[in-house]
């Protein structure tokens, strides 16, 4: 199809929430789609399992099927938008379309994150496209920013806030000084968590949305289980507290910054100064903060997820594709955003073992007297150094809290001298650590 | 020039700051962009009145002429960046490279504000491309995010911060209790404001580039003169510290937003909450708060100028039209981010008198009883209806500020009752007025 092209066809392969958005946008908005391409889109096939349920969203008559190849077979479907989710048959389907010669249109971040190299490889041997804006930061145009708006730039620092139901937790202690459980529950009666939330609130989303963005800022690949993720089920009301009194805000951030030899790349609860742009990213939205050699600090905020938001970000690839069959192209930018003719190209990890970061601790001990000595000799003898403790529990309790915020000490001694502390015998608990970020 | 070239030529006329920002990032990131690319980037020609002074980027020999023709004219040359400002010279450069088939990419902002149109006309015509992402919000990829990002959405609302130097000023101004006029001539002293500031502090600048966003997000243009237009001299350290009291930071806001009947576009200072994320946006940069009818809210921020970061923007559009150039396509994207082939397309701009806000105002009166009845009363009679009173000032002075917080109001409303209290005997200044933005 060149520019002579009358019309556009899009396929849907997954009729669910983003699917549904995705063909009400691409209904509602059909004539502004028309001017931003300057040919039709016309929404051809959508598939799914389920084909009675009413999605709220009306169909044309004949476009639903229960096919997903159908769909990719149907020669009047040029972009093939997979939104089934999981890696099995989102996988299948996304194969497939690319070896039919179609373009594909994915939100798919855990596919992306796992096999985005071959993806990439598939469609630029297959003279196709692929757009996955919605893989992370639902709404916010992040993928576009690192491959385009950017592209100029040598990306040094990304910081994250990319699960929206984590920031929509820790907002939620941090504004009404709620612990952890409780407002997990809540968010999932009102359907912003899932019944099983390990997925969100342990970082595995965040981490895998961070191989995406690590990806787009080298080149290189790097596998999430390379990447050090930590969630945030420990952290408690009193955390919280404790950082707010310190001018602190505590965000699960998803990290990457260029060191000499290599790229770190973790996702973990972080304290950050509360007057930064990032701690004040509220509720379940998204913000990502980028730092490149020209470009110096910017910021990309929106909604992480939903219905309408994300559906913004698929029909935006399904416009930057459209834009580009109407020219007859494919290829103009590769998936990663980098024309590497390198195979396996993957970007080195730096040892978490040596990232550097303040530390806040929280120990829980016998009030009795020489404890903290006791405590800060430990973290000395591994080159910790103290900046400030705070103790505090009523006098009649026989258990306190001893906060302490270090200088900046590698995560190996921090982990050592831990190592060391909770095997004292005053010592209750497992200490609890945060890392502190002043320099975002 | 197709897939197969082997490089990509740019020429730069205008060697000032952008402009040797420019240079050196084609530069020093020269191997990036290759990978960017796919084929080298080559600086060819640099084109200044002055070549003799030095701007710390070392050039290889025999690029530099005092002829911005010569650029335009040397085949090599494939992108033609113009950076000379103004709207004389620049004009002829730019339509003289079109005119001779090369792409062009401009930080011209004043240029694009009143010409865009039939620049985009020219470019289409003559299948070359154009990129002006500098031209607004600096290194904040926000052109892209307008036509690409955000292109499935109906754009209903735009607020920007889009003036470092006013940005500047009344930040510090908030921060230190400040003058205005103390502020600007420390601005003055270290370059960040112009020896006449007209341009900035009076809201000139916002306004081109409010009509810019504006065009990217209708289609349509807007042409400066038709934007209602308030700087920000006339803003006190007092109206700083009753909008901190009441919850409200002051920023010089460019706000455009779809009414029922055409759009409203105006650049005014105006009170935000102080919780917002807009008004965390501190010190020089630039944030540009966007809704869509499905992606909701979004904001972008970052460095809206200086050296690098313009230039990290120049070169995003050299990069984008570089991957056309090697794909062997132009027109992708229009201009203006719309197919519309009506000739003159404008957007009709409602009536500023009818924009409805609440009022700040403040009021410098004789001090004696009644006065406040009076004002009460003018205001009544004219809709306007109030929402908080604050008197302020020393028993013993004869005169005293009374500040008052209006309910939702129309401009024109407004307007009529100040200028009857104004004739008040009891009021001794020209009163001052604010609007609220509560609902951003």
């Amino acid at each position: 199809m060149t520019g002579t092209a009358r019309e556009i066809g899009v396929g849907i392969i997954g009729f669910g929430t983003v699917g549904s958005g995705t063909a009400k946008l691409l209904l509602e908005n059909a004539e502004l789609l028309r001017r931003r391409v300057g040919a039709p889109i016309r929404l051809v096939r959508v598939a799914d399992l389920d084909i009675e349920r009413d999605r709220g969203v009306p169909l044309p008559d004949g476009l639903l099927t229960t096919d997903g190849f159908q769909v990719i077979r149907d020669p009047a479907v040029h972009i093939v938008v997979e939104l089934v989710g999981g890696k099995t048959d989102a996988r299948d389907f996304l194969f497939e379309a690319i070896r039919q010669g179609k373009s594909v249109v994915t939100a798919n971040k855990a596919l992306l994150a796992e096999h985005g190299e071959e993806i990439g490889k598939a469609v630029t041997a297959a003279g196709v496209d692929i757009g996955f804006e919605a893989s992370v930061g639902g709404g916010i145009p992040i993928i576009r920013a690192m491959r385009e708006g950017l592209a100029a730039n040598r990306i040094n620092e990304v910081y994250g806030i990319i699960n929206g139901t984590c920031n929509y937790i820790l907002s939620r202690m941090t504004d009404e000084g709620k612990e952890f459980a409780d407002v997990l529950a809540e968010a999932q009666s009102i359907g912003l968590a899932e019944a099983d939330p390990s997925f969100d609130v342990d970082g595995i989303d965040s981490a895998h949305k961070l191989s995406i963005l690590v990806w787009l800022a080298t080149g290189g690949t790097v596998p999430p289980e390379k990447i050090y993720v930590e969630g945030i089920r420990d952290i408690s009301a009193q955390d919280i507290g404790f950082a707010r009194e310190f001018g602190y805000t505590i965000k699960l951030l998803a990290i990457a910054k260029q060191t000499g030899n290599g790229i770190e790349v973790h996702v973990h609860p972080t304290m950050i100064p509360s007057d930064h742009l990032l701690a004040t990213v509220g509720g379940s939205f998204n913000a990502i903060y980028v730092k490149g050699d020209f470009v110096g600090s910017s910021l990309y905020y929106g909604q992480g997820a939903g219905k309408l938001p994300t559906a913004s970000a698929v029909v935006s690839d399904v416009i930057e594709i459209a834009r580009n069959i109407r020219k007859g192209v494919s290829g103009r930018i590769p998936a990663s955003g980098y024309h590497d003719h390198l195979t396996g190209k993957g970007t080195t990890v730096s040892s978490f073992a040596d990232v550097d970061f303040e530390h806040y601790l929280r120990f829980r001990v016998i009030d009795k007297p020489g404890v903290l000595s006791k405590i800060a000799g430990v973290l000395g003898s591994h080159q910790i150094s103290i900046s400030s403790v705070i103790q505090k529990g009523r006098r009649k309790e026989s258990a306190v809290a001893i906060f302490i915020v270090t200088h900046h000490a590698k995560e190996k001694d921090m982990r050592a001298a831990l190592e060391e502390t909770d095997r004292l015998p005053v010592v209750l608990d497992r200490t609890r650590m945060i890392r502190i970020e002043n320099n975002l």
